[in-house]
């Protein structure tokens, strides 16, 4: 298969970009002296993570147990699972432990602590946990300075379990788009996991993309866990640590129809293809559903696809119609969009189209679900 | 399996509610006398499809060919794939056609009825093919008063191809929230096919799901197209044809932790588990990513959920922050959203989770892709 035989709407990585993009995380964090743990949930596709892996990850994070379940499967160890563990999951999470997956899981509460606790004391299983430090006000997880972090890690040791670590996400690093704030919230992220791992713990665990990128100084910091990074988007690229040339993932299209009053084009790829993921939407620029590109992957001006209903996409200009536009992309035109999250677009589509170098694309599958 | 055994997130389908909006849906469109095709894109499920068509409807309305493959794959053969023909997906559309399925494909161009005719008379098949018809400016189609229409209507005819029917679809009308504006647009979609079809064609076909249940003359039309009906959402609530104890679908998710300063719950349903869809955004109710409901169905006041990241979900109430939120719902609790897009909903899960009257969950399949 190459690009020009691909049925639309496809996901396509550039395969060239996307190890760049590789290459710049792990050389980054190498320098800085910390381990590197990817989040898979990005791409949730064997063939991106073997790639991480190869540029020396070490470990990955997962959002879901079905990826921890997965990658184990395809032969990775080491895994996080980074979001506050549900009594009820309890049983999955063993069950990948009794087969040897070094599973980490998380708490940020005495309640869910102690559920693990009971859990693991019935099971005769000593649960490595991380607690969630809450470095910013984002979503979840404790306050470096609030005493519950010792009655949690009191909780975990007391009934046997084994506190292994700290981890924070600095979510509210999407916010910013300068350099300068962003320095600021990687330093914020950092001084709050570190202060909170006082309480004697092994591993400080840390990381968005926008803050891997920014951060001068990981003092105390053990590892850094990233994901968006791998593909780059529209969103990252406002927030200011990508140009639109290093994103690797965009939706090939084609062109259906036009309303040539309007300056429209009508292509194949609707919410479906792009998800309804507007994450450009209060950002300086916003991108619409994404950002049109010629099939060749250039940019082409300041078309956006700005309208999106299930499988049928607007593509029109910014700045003002463009009333030839029915003559610039004729019926049957194929283009590539530029999507504005990566993690939600891959999310739509069973497989990556990956391009090669030498113009051939393979298709690399991802899987769905929990 | 029954609902207190299932993994969280689930997408979780309430079967008496989806039958009584299959039968209210049938039920008004038989007495307007014209048949009805159900757009399967909502749901991609052969489960529901065969209600809808035990109930009576007559054919199919497919989103992309995927669905036609699948669902003539089940037995279906009268199939209309309501996208612009796009000429690369011809082949795929005879292959179909060749195996005795009653495929009709779209058209609103010359130069798209042209490359039809072409593909067809080099392969000796005569495409039964509609013309799209832009009713309300929405999205795709030909004015009724445009020639344009005779122009497509005869390029088809010329190069043999079969002139089945005109189509419009009144998207505009998810822009409306009373009955009144809703019985004007559903008029405006009649009157616009009706007169497009004078150049003389067999089915008129309209629809989407307010202007059919609002709709209160179909003079001139043969059949009804609609989609959501079948589950109904928050979007379609805000419109004004459903009540929300009428929505049929909702996300089953676990509290996972609580930011009590805040007022939050934090839950295992994220925008993966209830889709990017902000479609309640500018309506008169903005819910948020959906309305909070106890397990057993109840929706619980004013809490929505007011965030989300890919894997966790800020529940919160709407009027003013509920401090006692992390002992009104403790870890473990099981919560049930209502999506504002049922379409959009779905899409994120490999399955429904179909809860029959005796408290049984059947899983119900449903696939994605193109």
């Amino acid at each position: 298969m190459n690009l020009q035989s691909l049925n639309t709407p496809a996901a396509v990585i550039d395969v060239a970009r996307m190890q760049r993009n590789i290459q710049r995380m792990q050389q980054r964090l190498d320098s800085l002296g910390v381990r590197f743990r990817p989040h898979v949930k990005t791409t949730k596709c064997l063939q991106v993570v073997e790639a991480q892996i190869a540029a020396g990850a070490q470990g990955i994070t997962v959002s879901t147990l079905k990826e921890a379940e997965q990658f184990f499967a395809a032969g990775i160890r080491d895994i996080v699972y980074a979001v506050g563990m549900a009594p009820d999951k309890l049983g999955r999470a063993l069950a990948l432990r009794r087969k040897g997956c070094d599973l980490k899981i998380v708490a940020d509460s005495v309640a869910c602590a102690e559920a693990i606790g009971a859990f693991g004391r019935e099971q005769g299983e000593a649960f490595e946990v991380w607690i969630e430090v809450d470095v910013d006000g984002h979503r979840s997880g404790i306050a470096p300075d609030d005493d519950l972090l010792i009655n949690v890690g009191k909780a975990l040791v007391e009934s046997g379990m084994r506190l292994g670590g700290v981890m924070a996400h600095a979510g509210s690093s999407y916010e910013y788009d300068t350099h300068d704030a962003l320095v600021r919230i990687a330093e914020q992220e950092r001084a709050g996991a570190v202060r909170a791992a006082e309480m004697s713990c092994e591993v400080v665990s840390i990381g968005s993309t926008p803050t891997a990128l920014s951060a001068e100084n990981l003092a105390g910091v053990t590892e850094v866990r990233a994901g968006v990074y791998v593909l780059f988007d529209l969103v990252m690229h406002n927030v200011g640590v990508n140009e639109t040339s290093e994103i690797a993932l965009s939706v090939l299209t084609t062109v259906i129809g036009h309303q040539e009053e309007k300056g429209w084009a009508i292509v194949d790829a609707g919410w479906m293809a792009m998800s309804r993921d507007r994450g450009t939407q209060r950002q300086k620029r916003d991108f619409g559903y994404g950002l049109v590109c010629a099939e060749s992957g250039e940019v082409l001006g300041d078309y956006v696809m700005s309208g999106a209903n299930q499988e049928h996409g607007i593509i029109s200009r910014t700045a003002q119609p463009d009333h030839e536009i029915a003559r610039r992309f004729p019926i049957g035109t194929r283009l590539r969009i530029l999507p504005n999250h990566a993690c939600a677009t891959g999310a739509q589509h069973p497989a990556y189209q990956a391009l090669v170098e030498d113009g051939n694309v393979e298709e690399w599958p991802r899987f769905y679900g929990w």
